[in-house]
């Protein structure tokens, strides 16, 4: 093995080199403090840009090779697309038929549609992929196929590392709907438009070559500059840049188990009973079912009480769309589009604002969004009675998600997770969760369809809503009783060789994944 | 001397080092290559900021202390109050009562209002000024009484120094007409709006330590956030931030000389008759009473033409405002507003865009918006024979402006400067101009009230104006007409000592201010 595993504060065991770069445990939330200058890229000069601004080449291959792809180079796209990207492995095939091989793919997520990605992986176009792992990919690297170690990092841990340059891009491209020769882009207008393109940012501004894509070419200026063309190397315009239809997914439909709908109520009137639902709050809520659900009763007791929130984080959705059309909230501070109202409103709506993982999540900042927030709402797939909680790994030991804005939304006010307490009679209260995401000590409250606990470090929150006729109990409580249902679940199999690596806001490990055997 | 004097590409003699600091002389446009890197600023961490998101202070010294404020800083300012800055003042002010010395004063500009930093000059609180030197500051500058060297930048010489790491600033203080407690910060809202904040750009992404200072703090979000509070360590309060009325010069009336109308409207003419005002054009004229009259001709021919620019670049006053509100133009591209139609229409107007010097200027980018522009119209103190212009220093050797946009400017399709043939009987066109600041290789046609003369690079431009009536003749017979009309001017008797050295946009040193004896 090309690394040592080294116990880290919270006593999990991660490795001391990722890839050959050696890394530092996970040492507690704010108690790393980093040292150094932010990565520094090359100064341009004007003198090697056409004066014309007009910087389009033929097409993506031309592009590629003008930014000098070659074997070991570390290219990035984004996920505004989520299911419905188009890009990304159209430049690895373009890889393979180069003979270009050890690349890294250095996605802001990945999706279903890039299980082709695998192909790449096992020829040896890609080494490994450093991003969320999606279904199809996440069991590739769960079974130990992928030659490198994967390395899973929030959206603003993502900003943190290029920013901190852990991870140097050496071309990124970027999928707009609209865009000009000159390379400023958005994701406001097209036939493609999926609304911001904020994931892409640090890409722009940190890599060595970036290449714009679009299939709306307007002439200069494309405004508003969600990615500046001063940033850009090569413009290319194609038939499609993306299939805009697939950025809604399954998740953002409102919940119909009345399970859910329970939980998603009770986290609702927490939230009232806590105090924290007043006028000039603010909130976040995903776009899980149960999230929208919780956003729905809320948006019900804020309008019987005239409560008018200062602002709301999306993902956004028609919902939160709604609540901004009817006068709830002042802003919708968003980071990424869930579905085509959500598109719309941002284009037409001043208050209906894009955010990046820069302003709202990276944790080398000085200061970020997450921590303002009063409420957030976030899934898990495991929790343990310490309130740690896992959010990529199934029970069984298989990484199949990404870790999103989740981390990050941890630093809010008020952390809750709303969850079934099992899942296909599995137990998602465990003595020890499979993979540690987020360490307890930021959960802050979990809220099951048996009752609701409160992390015992919150005595502000006990003492609000002592006396409610909320159904708090301790988190041991509910696990006993479903352990009594479900029986103890067997635990995977795991080898000791580490498949995947689970980074912390400010880049320490904080968990890592094992080959499932 | 703690400088050689080099010969650069001009033949101009420069100083080898400005305060100590080694220099590159001008090589020509387009010939020097930077190597290395961007400057790298320190890693922060959320842990080292409230997770409230509050940063406020007390007052402007305590931002100040807090900041580490001592010997020796780089402490810098913006302009965008022009000469209703309240604040630099008071900086060096508290600087001074603290003992503190050898500062240097990075403005992006210095007004009138800031003669009194003179006293500080003298007591050593400060060592020298990097910035524009208007009025009082120059003659001091001129008469040798600063310590150190002067240096003038461009507005995209400026942003080029500090993100080339040329210029480190310790603090930056950004006057904001709102902002909020994170410090997020705008120029659109508050009883001090004055527009845009673009010119503290650089400073607030590269500066050790930021320090937003408003008189209209907001709840969070304060938005559009022209400068992100992800970039800034301190918020302070106050009872007034800037004099909004004073962003108001006396430069943004339209000329009311006939010879000067004259003028403008052989600019007009011979950009009617070049072909370049055509659907889909730019321009830039700046705030001088010529450049609005230019405008106001241009306007009427668009309208009787019905001609649609695709943008107009401030900047902006009124008479752009009214050219957007008509239809006139699809955007306004304004890198600072001179007058408060233009803030109210930055406000209001979701095509009246703010720029910055990084989008508009930076030579060391991935191009800028100058090279865009088909045709834009600039002033000058003096020309000579090469088409090589002044426009820091009148003929009798006095440092009296600052440089501005315009060298970035010089980049357009079409430069003119449309100038009087002399002023105060003493003639424009010279054999040898005082300070070269723009090569006449970018200078393509100037223009006077004796006619038009077109730089003989400029074939095309030659080739398309001819069989026009316009009145164009070559530059040495204007010259020939007004020497006979002026007499041979005395020249200022000059010491070798350099007082000020002028940059070019990409960082090299193209002329020298000498003492004046």
């Amino acid at each position: 093995m090309s690394y040592q595993l080294i116990e880290n504060a919270l006593g999990k065991m991660v490795p001391s080199h990722i890839n050959g770069q050696e890394v530092v445990p996970y040492q507690g939330v704010g108690k790393y403090h980093p040292s150094g200058q932010k990565a520094a890229p090359a100064i341009s000069s004007c003198a090697n840009y056409p004066s014309s601004g007009d910087k389009t080449v033929a097409n993506l291959k031309t592009a590629l090779l003008k930014a000098g792809l070659r074997n070991g180079m570390t290219i990035s796209t984004h996920h505004h697309f989520r299911d419905g990207d188009l890009l990304a492995n159209q430049i690895f095939d373009i890889a393979a038929e180069e003979g270009v091989k050890d690349l890294v793919w250095f996605p802001s997520a990945s999706f279903p549609c890039h299980s082709k990605m695998i192909r790449h992986l096992e020829s040896g176009v890609i080494h490994h992929i450093e991003g969320s792992m999606n279904g199809p990919l996440g069991e590739f690297v769960t079974a130990g196929k992928m030659k490198g170690m994967a390395v899973l990092r929030s959206h603003g841990g993502r900003y943190q590392a290029i920013q901190d340059g852990e991870v140097h891009v050496d071309i990124s491209v970027i999928a707009a709907p609209t865009a000009d020769p000159f390379g400023n882009a958005n994701g406001l207008r097209g036939p493609s438009a999926c609304g911001l393109l904020g994931f892409a940012l640090a890409d722009s501004q940190y890599a060595d070559k970036v290449i714009v894509v679009s299939d709306n070419l307007v002439p200069f200026p494309c405004h508003p500059w969600q990615i500046q063309g001063n940033y850009v190397d090569y413009v290319v315009s194609v038939e499609q840049v993306g299939d805009p239809s697939k950025i809604v997914s399954g998740t953002t439909q409102i919940t119909k188990s009345p399970d859910r709908l329970l939980i998603a109520e009770l986290a609702t009137r927490f939230a009232i009973e806590a105090g924290i639902v007043q006028d000039g709050f603010s909130f976040q809520a995903g776009a899980g079912g149960t999230s929208l659900a919780f956003a729905i009763f809320l948006e019900k007791f804020m309008e019987e009480n005239q409560i008018r929130a200062r602002f709301v984080r999306g993902g956004s959705t028609q919902y939160l769309v709604k609540m901004l059309e009817k006068g709830l909230t002042d802003y919708i501070l968003d980071g990424q589009t869930f579905d085509l109202e959500g598109v719309r409103s941002m284009r037409e709506h001043p208050c209906h604002v894009d955010t990046s993982p820069f302003t709202s999540y990276n944790y080398h900042g000085k200061g970020n969004f997450a921590s303002l927030i009063d409420v957030v709402i976030l899934g898990a797939t495991e929790v343990d009675l310490n309130f740690n909680a896992n959010v990529v790994t199934h029970s069984d030991g298989k990484l199949l998600h990404g870790l999103g804005g989740w981390q990050n939304c941890l630093f809010s006010k008020c952390t809750i997770l709303p969850i079934p307490s099992f899942r296909d009679r599995l137990p998602v209260i465990r003595d020890q969760v499979t993979t540690v995401c987020g360490p307890g000590e930021l959960i802050d409250v979990i809220i099951t369809e048996r009752g609701i606990a409160i992390n015992p470090l919150r005595e502000d929150l006990i003492a609000k809503t002592k006396g409610s006729n909320l159904p708090i109990r301790p988190l041991e409580d509910i696990k006993e009783e479903v352990d009594k249902l479900c029986g103890k679940p067997d635990l995977p199999v795991l080898d000791e060789e580490v498949v995947a690596a689970i980074k912390w806001v400010d880049g320490t490990v904080i968990d890592a994944v094992r080959k499932l055997k």
